[in-house]
């Protein structure tokens, strides 16, 4: 009988025109990608109905989906004040979705991701990319950037957590 | 028979800890307070659960004083990129709720609110909170300052809109 997954998280990568997602599934001690795509919430209209359509969007992932948790990178530089903003306004609305949905949130800075992925925090992005893309067993590297980089927190989730819920259970 | 009002908005000034809003009723030229107060979001809890109190307590002021709008600041600063994250992400919470309601948005930088309360762009607050004390018939100056910004918001968007429709009316 298979043995149902320890983890199944859904990491997002806020973005004020894209919004990268994957969702990942993680069972003795592998990932499986159970969905990765982009949300695309530029274009026209309002800045509030473009967080509606990333809420819609997002609540939708999880309705398909059904993660147990949700992981995001905890953000510490932006441009500038007036694009920090912007890109809070997005991840004010993926944290909100989280806990409408009751599901626990999880922050890696991008050092911690890429010592958990490549195993030292001063990865380039390519290095990370191979390695998820090794991972993940995807027969290229993962594309557009936005995806990448959701594949990448989910996966630095699912090893942190997965490997120590495995720990706990053994 | 008592006109109907032609605007009543929902002012909202988004913070980290405390959230001021007001609503306001514009009536052939006149403002009246219909609600004004603070939703304290600090305290304990994760970011995403600050969120959520956050959202359903918008929801409860919007159930209860059924506004026909939304008024907030155009912010284009903060001290640094990250406490502009954290206010992006409480901004991010108000926008998305006006969306879900269908309350159009209104935003006004602090000089137009300013420029249209005193009179000047580089007005200072006390000048701003003696005038809105002033126009709304107030015993004295509003507090906190949270709630004083937002009662200004909604005035400044009063004027703006009340006086352009009751233009149009006549």
């Amino acid at each position: 009988m298979a043995r149902a997954p320890e983890v199944r998280v859904l990491a997002v990568d806020p973005g004020t025109q894209v919004v990268g997602y994957a969702v990942l599934e993680w069972c003795t001690g592998r990932a499986r990608v159970v969905e990765a795509s982009v949300l695309r919430i530029g274009g026209k209209g309002t800045q509030a109905s473009r967080l509606l359509a990333l809420h819609e969007g997002l609540c939708e992932v999880i309705a398909r989906c059904e993660p147990s948790e949700m992981a995001v990178e905890d953000i510490f530089l932006a441009k500038n004040a007036r694009s920090a903003l912007k890109l809070g306004q997005a991840r004010g609305v993926v944290l909100l979705t989280a806990a409408e949905r009751s599901l626990p949130v999880f922050e890696y800075t991008p050092a911690e991701v890429k010592q958990a992925i490549v195993g030292h925090g001063g990865a380039s992005k390519e290095q990370v990319q191979r390695m998820v893309a090794a991972r993940l067993g995807l027969a290229s590297l993962p594309r557009p950037h936005d995806v990448a980089d959701a594949l990448a927190i989910a996966l630095c989730h699912c090893q942190r957590v997965g490997l120590s819920r495995m720990g706990r259970e053994e």
